[in-house]
């Protein structure tokens, strides 16, 4: 799943061309409204593959990205209600999507030195046991902070944060209290880790700049 | 001192010609850089009252933004450089701006009720023992949030803080290690007050909106 971040992408020097397009995106896509948008995303399960047209993910409204946040850790995607079957285990837990994100908006809390304008955040996971993997991706927009932090990609990092615990708080709430796999949200990971450490979790990118 | 949070002071559902104008005063202040920008600001010291002219205050940019945020602790404001010497007792500190900015924050990285465009943190403090008072007021624009969280308006709020953090470090810095006043970073108060509450700061105003 390729999720831009960030209400705004145009960044202060662009054109005006280029700044009336981005703006125009951003008030017809979920950016301006959600703080991010869904470019794309798929879910190879046991029966096939399920892949949204582009076209059809470029119209997401905000109900649409709630609900494919939840298809996307599903074993039935294309079925209503998504089971949400791996919610625990790839957006939950101490290795998990949530708790990387967590540690992603530590550093962007402190960081001065870049801002991201239009960048993604690649959410990837395996069958196997291995844990699921965060990226930031799309470095074509990225400038320098000077000395400001990066609110506008921060401010849509908290929503995207927020909308994946409720979901996982969703998935605890219907596995009961006798479901052995421990859930976690956004407050419990936090309280559990203490004050983070600006560790940074940018790391190579499948376009190899890093 | 007013501080008018939040990148965009537009709100989805404004008219294009509210929209249009709010746009190019976000451009054109420090809103749309910083993710706040300074609407007024007033200092009685010992000799006089140091407040400069809303012409100016307009045209502000984030340097001049940075330094009225040390003006504004200072008991020299209009000398250069700023003494900055009430730092430690107006931002910082457990009943600091700074912590009461921190306490605001995890309220805002949870609460899905309320967006607040256009909205200010008014910061003030007396020159007696009382804790310095932060409240948030301007509730002109105030939307229903629709289960999303304000990313506008946390954003511009985490910029301040790492501004007023930075400030308190400088102080804590030039104050040297044998001075007696404990100086505290944003990160220093929130891993001392640990996973915060959702408590609201949000109180009476000036305009008797609350």
């Amino acid at each position: 799943m390729d999720v831009k971040i960030g209400a705004r992408t145009w960044y202060p020097s662009a054109s005006e061309k280029y700044y009336a397009k981005c703006l125009k995106k951003d008030r017809d896509s979920t950016s301006a409204l959600l703080g991010f948008r869904i470019s794309g995303l798929q879910v190879h399960h046991e029966s096939g593959r399920w892949k949204p047209h582009r076209d059809k993910v470029r119209k997401y409204t905000v109900t649409d990205v709630r609900q494919s946040l939840r298809q996307f850790i599903s074993k039935n995607p294309d079925e209503t209600p998504p089971d949400c079957a791996l919610a625990s285990s790839v957006y939950g837990g101490s290795n998990g999507i949530l708790a990387q994100l967590l540690e992603l908006k530590s550093w962007f809390e402190d960081q001065t030195l870049f801002h991201f304008y239009s960048a993604s955040l690649l959410i990837a996971y395996d069958k196997g046991a291995k844990a699921p993997r965060l990226k930031l991706i799309d470095f074509a927009h990225v400038m320098e902070g000077e000395g400001i932090i990066d609110h506008n990609f921060l401010g849509g990092l908290c929503s995207l944060i927020k909308c994946m615990s409720e979901i996982l708080s969703d998935a605890e709430t219907a596995a009961g209290p006798t479901d052995p796999q421990v859930l976690e949200t956004a407050a419990d990971l936090e309280a559990a880790a203490g004050p983070a450490e600006p560790k940074v979790v940018v790391g190579p990118t499948e376009n190899g700049i890093h």
